[in-house]
């Protein structure tokens, strides 16, 4: 079949929205119609060329939310018609990971998802001239079909609207995530998050659903306190504005230091901070953001040895079959909230613009709708 | 009173050994006659001048048992004649860290601690001349009687002899203690332990508490390798013979990586390889070595956004009050070694040579007997 794309032919260059072709659904995988898609600061980090495994042509896209189209042979949980969020970290429930409760990383797929391939390691995706387009984190959501291995789909309830859950596909749950599974943070814990964009803020509220105590969100940004105020932030901390040195005006203000601090910026220099403004004896960092290529974390082992834990998280610890359609459960149920921060919707046409709302740091989250 | 003591003149020089002026109790202090002390790498460090932190002249030692010779004012747990170590991590419980059960690090004397002086600010030593001398860690076991906090003090059973004990007052329980509070190692891990001397081989017979299935030392000295296996070890690596980077060495004779791996050099750079060998998605990094001033660890973010864990360790996560009593019996019951370790001891008269000792690599732990 043809479908609509976001073809992403080179590294640095705009999307290109063409027709491209699309085979059917293999042995254990789904077509799926996409039918909104978020824009994810991960999408542009491998458009941009700073991500050293992203490869091209591409169709990127990790952020969606869709309806069953078609199911391939052997298929046995999913059926045309059941809605569903595509996972760029599936749950295959058998491989030593899925079966280890400490971690969510699957890796039934892995090294297929790496090469943008499905698993038998194919490409479901053609130019119109026939030549090979790759997959991109398994998921391909810049298409408005697209064909994803079985274990790689959350199946949700009908009724939740796919112009919001598709940001349950990555931010939602990655920030509301590194609180629940990866932190494990308590009732009455004082927390620092650094950078509110859309998985930080994600974090406050996640926050504030796990009853933290203090909730403090640092940014360069000023603009970005009201809306931290509005997932629960308690104190907002310009580094700008503080004078000296930021981790001790940190420690100070959380009485000692914080249970938990999260760095949503992907910055070394200020998940360096994040950690180091963890409580001595306890405080636990928790590295959400992804850094640069080469770029390396540092501090003294003396950090460590009095007690602070450092952490990093990957889609928030999210077992995604199992714990997306609670996610989407929560949001129906009001218990988390997601419509305002999706500050901009656009047809497939206009995705480049999405990006550049992205760059000029105006959007927390752009949506495609289909 | 006048006491033996070997006292520290400055950074650089071999200890004096030499009579010096020891004041009584004061109120919460209790006076013990130290029976046998061990010479750590700590004491090195200090002595050595690497320690920013050190301060002159001051009678070192860390690692004591003895026998409690008078009490002070209001001390309540103790009388003369009771067998007890001496404690540098203390065990107030009523501070917020005695409180929280995330830590054994007791802030309760900590200020006073780190600059030499008994809690009320001053110190007990004097030289015969009158001249201040300072505490060393709030333990000092370099002089025969010595003055401490009574929450500085674990009373343990009489008929454990001070010879091997004295151990239990630093080596034996960071060792163990990492295993078992501070990783919680459960039965059937995979664990690597960098460098097998007076601590690492405590690791090791910590694992081998724990039921780990396989326990790997690492070390450039050969002559460890019998040791390590008389303690538990069940694979060597000595790093000079490996082809290739040691790193993937260790993930591919783990079967994947640690589980749980241990830094015990003080090396930066080691304390990097131990994070990196660790298991993705679930692997613990614990450090123990103190590091030169100065030093710092690095590695890439993606390291820990793939689920590693870098954690670090003091005393093991023990409380000594509560804890040190148990390995104490551990020890009596054939649970745990420690004479094999004990490689060396000698009079306080001879304490030069139990550092020239360790300096060559020759002795695991000296013990000096008063």
């Amino acid at each position: 079949m043809k479908t609509r794309a976001a073809l992403a032919v080179k590294a640095g260059e705009k999307l290109e929205v063409t027709d491209v072709n699309l085979e059917g659904p293999k042995a254990g995988e789904v077509l799926v119609e996409i039918k909104a898609t978020g824009i994810c600061h991960t999408d542009e980090f491998t458009l941009s060329g700073a991500d050293p495994e992203g490869i091209f042509p591409a169709i990127l896209g990790h952020e969606g939310a869709g309806v069953v189209a078609e199911v391939g042979p052997g298929v046995t949980s999913l059926k045309p018609g059941d809605h569903v969020i595509p996972l760029y970290t599936p749950e295959c429930r058998e491989c030593d990971y899925c079966l280890n409760p400490k971690t969510n990383l699957c890796q039934a797929i892995r090294s297929t998802q790496g090469q943008g391939l499905m698993p038998d390691g194919t490409s479901r995706f053609t130019t119109l001239d026939g030549d090979p387009i790759f997959h991109y984190m398994g998921t391909s959501t810049f298409s408005n079909f697209t064909v994803l291995p079985e274990i790689a789909l959350a199946k949700v309830r009908p009724d939740a609207p796919f112009d919001k859950i598709c940001y349950i596909g990555c931010g939602v749950t990655t920030g509301i995530g590194a609180v629940m599974n990866t932190a494990k943070v308590e009732i009455g814990s004082r927390c620092v998050v650094f950078g509110l964009g859309g998985i930080g803020l994600n974090v406050i509220q996640g926050l504030r659903l796990a009853g933290a105590d203090q909730i403090v969100g640092v940014d360069l940004n000023p603009d970005k306190k009201a809306m931290g105020e509005r997932f629960g932030m308690t104190d907002f901390v310009n580094p700008a504005e503080v004078e000296g040195d930021l981790v001790p005006y940190l420690v100070d203000l959380t009485k000692g230091g914080a249970d938990y601090s999260f760095d949503a910026t992907g910055n070394v220099d200020v998940m360096r901070a994040a950690l180091e403004c963890a409580h001595k004896g306890w405080g636990e960092s928790i590295i959400i953001g992804v850094a640069p290529a080469g770029a390396e974390i540092s501090t003294r082992p003396f950090q460590l040895v009095t007690g602070r834990v450092w952490r990093g998280t990957a889609f928030g610890g999210a077992r995604g079959r199992t714990d997306v359609p609670k996610i989407v459960d929560w949001y129906m149920e009001g218990k988390i909230e997601i419509d305002p921060m999706i500050t901009h919707t656009m047809g497939l046409d206009q995705i480049n613009d999405g990006f550049d709302l992205m760059h000029k740091g105006e959007s927390i989250r752009s949506v495609v709708l289909y």
